[in-house]
């Protein structure tokens, strides 16, 4: 990916990226170190660090320097593949210039204050099941959200251009036409499995230590292929991924003494974001090129680590007696058929993130649902608590003892935007179903090797096809490069049908 | 330290050296979790990315428009006292603003990712005893020090620029003027203990586990005073005390099992400096006041804590039954006198961390004249090694076996210039002494408070007399203004007859 002329002025844009990526990258690291290790006492200073950094890095990329070299550079691009690397950049980073100059650096920064006072309000306020401590964050975050969308004028629904942001292509229209269909396939499912016994999973449910449990899901994401020369994990409150360079991908969990699922699928999780990150072409440091593509394509990836992988029974046959020796106590009389019972246990429960796969997508869309009626106006935030019980009640058949484990459950709302942030969870189930399937086409072997322990096969596939590529292909050309069809809830559905239909004898 | 009129242009200036001072932050961020728990594949963008903000920082610093703030600020400075708060944040702006427009921002990315650079090299070489692999980027930075050195022209000596850097109004002159009488002093007295029996310090050598020791210097340092809201302590190579903001204040510490000294001392050592730090008035956040005052004043606390408190009798007739409980194998049968005396032991020994206090000036002596002499062309960086050793022969009757526990032990040269590093330390200790009889000499009751625990009366005074002021005071300054003398050897010289003569008959 190399220019050897060094006046060429893709040097010069690439000089800038840099930078800018550079600030990026340290605003990272603060968010890392506020959600890891920092002390209370940093928390005031710190949501000013980062509104700082990002008004920087924001200004320096609407710098207009940087729109005529992209001006300067459309004759280049034209005389390039599509996809070549430099094409790609140029085109990428276009796409990123165009969106951002519509913002003035100012609202980024007011932002990023904003979010990281509410995140701070939202870490203090959730244990503590005290809605009404985050209710003026959150009105304020609605407000920014529509301020931020209507930076975007000429939409159709209001969250459009915050969806558009995640999942680029994507609107409210299409979202709901695909959640449409999702849900009329997977209520029947539900139902039916509702009229099964209850599994029962109470051996997941004994004591694990945290230090033992910490240690046996870093031996099993080293033999997923999770590079620690390049990575590490550390514990926070809601666990997720981040990236201070192609060098450093970083994970990050969380662990219950009492319930074996939470730490160790989680890891599964942010270990399928970070293994998508550490297989981006390393000539693309630095640049917007070395990022996951979409939400959903980065969903894609934790969820089919998490599940198609890591909730498979294939791979429980090679791993289980690794973690029978490792709790031989709490696991020695649990037979692997019991246990892989237990982690794909079906219910209606409360929390998103502990969700089964069937029900998974039903918490998503009560999420997004209520994100558009907030954005709407037809929603207020104070009836938000009520809204969320009432959708739990009529989705799930369950409604949330506290706010705890109801509306205030997942940080999204409170570190982020109101719109675009939860339709990814879904996009990326289907996707992850999608691509899985197209893995198996090419190396029908897989399942085989995953019950040998041997990844390497479908890693090596996922870094050819889609890791390695970076931003360079959008969600929707990755999927039709990768499955030869646009987005479908089908292979998902046949999943899902073929997998709990055998556990469930539907 | 509010001027109410929000156009005042005190207000422009505070609100530009904030945002300087985040991005600084951020640096410093950056570098603490390079030394703490970086993964080793980010090691190549984390210089960039920390030459990238110290060149943005650079940059705004010098801006005209902060000059021009400042030239528009005299006439409102000099309507104030001189130690008003804002009439110090103008003149202590001032002189920072007068040194950096001196230096190329180019030039301060070029160090700052060279310093990266050699920092990487030396963490690698310094274990495999590879001075060969570090003597390239010695070269460059001692290139580096001269070319700083040569922005501010008109020096007597060459290092006297980066002397006044680290400790304004010294310079090479005045430093070795103290040095010679100090050495003078201090000769004899090693003399008259390496003719005394050898302390036996062989309890201090056995075992004591990492985590336990890890957990005994928490106790004693939140005891100390120390503020866990607004700090935390991590493990690393070389341990430093950084700042993220007022709320902020982080240590770090390094152990070895075999040795309870190194994990113990240089814990409280790097708490004295945080005690600094935390006592800054919460006021100056995010201004150039917010700092200590000069490498001096700070090692100055560093070593209070560490020795005129930390290794006290006085102090251990408190906390050594704290430590007998934590470590009752070891330590039962060994008397406190057995312990004082061996935390105490003097020697001619390698390791300047590790050096008693009789000793370590000596340690700094030998590198502040290694310094001098590399600067003036007087001495290779290939003949470093053998020179080093030359002068622990000829000073301290002991030569270095390997250069891991010679040349290459301390960071310093490897992440830092060299000149204006190391006289520092002595400086420190002798202000030590001088501060501990004036903070005595008000309280006199301070060593009956030590030998129950209680720390209030000296930290108070401590954060009276010097913490909370910052940067407001010169050193000299406070030098004076706390001791009502000029800086000596003196207190310092009665300090060590007084303790070592009653440990070792002189």
């Amino acid at each position: 990916m190399q220019t050897l002329d060094k006046t060429h002025p893709i040097q010069e844009l690439r000089t800038r990226l840099a930078e800018i990526n550079d600030i990026e990258s340290a605003a990272s690291l603060l968010y890392w170190d506020q959600a890891t290790y920092m002390p209370p006492g940093g928390a005031a200073a710190r949501g000013r660090q980062m509104a700082t950094l990002r008004h920087i890095a924001h200004t320096k990329f609407t710098d207009p320097a940087i729109g005529q070299l992209l001006e300067d550079l459309r004759e280049y691009e034209s005389s390039l593949p599509y996809d070549a690397d430099e094409a790609s950049l140029i085109r990428v980073t276009r796409l990123d210039y165009d969106r951002l100059v519509k913002i003035p650096p100012a609202f980024t920064a007011k932002f990023s204050q904003h979010s990281a006072d509410a995140y701070e309000a939202w870490a203090k306020a959730r244990p503590e099941n005290n809605f009404a401590a985050v209710a003026p964050y959150l009105e304020k975050t609605l407000e920014l959200s529509r301020e931020m969308a209507n930076f975007f004028p000429g939409y159709q629904h209001i969250a459009d251009p915050l969806i558009d942001e995640s999942d680029y292509g994507m609107n409210a229209e299409s979202v709901r036409a695909l959640f449409a269909q999702l849900r009329q396939q997977l209520v029947p499912i539900v139902d039916a499995i509702a009229s099964q016994p209850i599994t029962d999973a109470t051996a997941l449910h004994q004591h694990y230590s945290e230090p033992e449990q910490l240690a046996f899901s870093l031996e099993v994401i080293k033999q997923l292929g999770y590079d620690f020369h390049r990575g590490r994990q550390d514990q926070t409150l809601h666990p997720f991924m981040t990236k201070f360079s192609t060098g450093d991908v970083r994970i990050t969990t969380r662990v219950r003494e009492n319930d074996l699922n939470e730490g160790l699928f989680s890891t599964i999780h942010e270990t399928g974001h970070a293994l998508y990150e550490q297989g981006i072409a390393r000539d693309f440091e630095a640049t917007p090129l070395a990022g996951g593509t979409s939400s959903g394509v980065h969903e894609s990836q934790s969820r089919l680590w998490e599940n198609l992988v890591g909730r498979s029974r294939n791979f429980w046959e090679f791993c289980y007696p690794q973690l029978q020796a490792a709790f031989p106590q709490q696991l020695k009389q649990v037979s692997l058929d019991t246990f892989y019972r237990g982690i794909n246990k079906v219910e209606r429960s409360l929390i998103r993130t502990d969700a089964d796969e069937v029900t998974y997508n039903l918490h998503v869309m009560i999420r997004f649902d209520l994100e558009l009626a907030l954005l709407e106006g037809k929603l207020a935030v104070k009836d938000l608590p009520a809204a969320w019980n009432d959708r739990y009640q009529s989705d799930l058949g369950i409604v949330p003892p506290s706010d705890t484990n109801g509306v205030l459950q997942d940080v999204h709302w409170y570190g982020g935007t109101i719109g675009g942030v939860f339709q990814g969870y879904t996009l990326g189930n289907l996707m992850s179903a999608q691509f899985f399937e197209a893995a198996l086409q090419a190396h029908p072997e897989i399942p085989q090797q995953i019950r040998q322990g041997n990844f390497k096969v479908l890693h090596d596939w996922l870094k050819q096809n889609i890791y390695q590529h970076g931003r360079k292909y959008t969600a929707a050309e990755i999927v039709e490069k990768v499955t030869l069809q646009p987005l479908s809830i089908e292979p998902f559905i046949r999943y899902i049908k073929g997998k709990f239909g055998e556990l469930y004898n539907f």
